[in-house]
């Protein structure tokens, strides 16, 4: 089988300039190829003038180079980098708000240290906690702490950064 | 002073339905009136069918109920909130790469330490830490590490739950 075809996670990271709009060009280029985005995160980066824009999309290798390629061709795109999954750090951040009463706190709480996620905030009747971590592992963590019912999740997406000293400007 | 003029940042929640290319309709609407997104977060839910967005935009009342009244009636959105500032649990994840040699490698695992950051890669010339916290921690040791050289930056934008039992479907 080609390689190639086959259909895969990949992780995108665009540095933009902050200019007005950018952020809808990159999500309607792939709104109108129907491409479907896993996860977009996008943040400022330590450059005054430009964001820094990660996306994980589902695809072969032939409509990567298309997407990276139309992205190049934006107005305000500064660099596109695809960035190799045997050689990066990828991390993304949630916080979960659970059901608690006081006789499964502890029950909770425990879960809680096994991922070593961090307890942000408690009420008679609910524990709200960030956790870190790839997003296998948050979804082990929700998938543990449905039993007690989850009111409400916000969810980063992915970020993900070149090991060493590989670099987007590089 | 009109208190509801006051330019400052709002939070702003919005579940919508993983319809494709809601973010772009999202991010569209900002674009159009030419509102500055100060952050954006976008991730899955609890629930299969939504996605959570969290953005945060700098803003008077009168504008923010403008963007509120037009984000509802937006195709796919579900539920929009805007959250309270002294209610609300506020987080952002940031991977930072810094270059390191071995003479000042000490120097920056101790700022780390200090902030809780945690390291993820390491090499010879270059330290990789991701950090977790609100907007301005992670630029207080953003400007710690500059003195030594960021190399590349990816920042998620914040995202945010009010405490307690409250929740944006309630």
């Amino acid at each position: 089988m080609n390689e190639g075809l086959t259909i895969k996670k990949r992780t995108i990271s665009v540095v933009v300039d902050n200019c007005a709009g950018v952020l809808a060009r990159v999500s309607n280029l792939f709104s109108r190829r129907g491409f479907n985005i896993d996860s977009l995160a996008v943040g400022t980066t330590e450059k005054e003038e430009f964001s820094r824009i990660t996306i994980v999309v589902k695809c072969d290798d032939e409509l990567l180079e298309q997407i990276v390629s139309q992205l190049r061709k934006l107005e305000c795109v500064y660099r596109v980098a695809v960035l190799n999954d045997d050689a990066m750090v990828t991390r993304e951040l949630t916080l979960i708000k659970v059901n608690a009463s006081a006789e499964n706190r502890s029950s909770i709480l425990e879960i809680a240290d096994v991922f070593r996620a961090k307890v942000i905030d408690l009420s008679p009747d609910t524990i709200t906690m960030e956790v870190t971590g790839t997003g296998a592992k948050t979804d082990a963590i929700m998938t543990m702490l449905s039993d007690f019912g989850v009111v409400e999740v916000a969810r980063t997406g992915l970020v993900a950064l070149d090991r060493g000293r590989s670099n987007i400007y590089g």
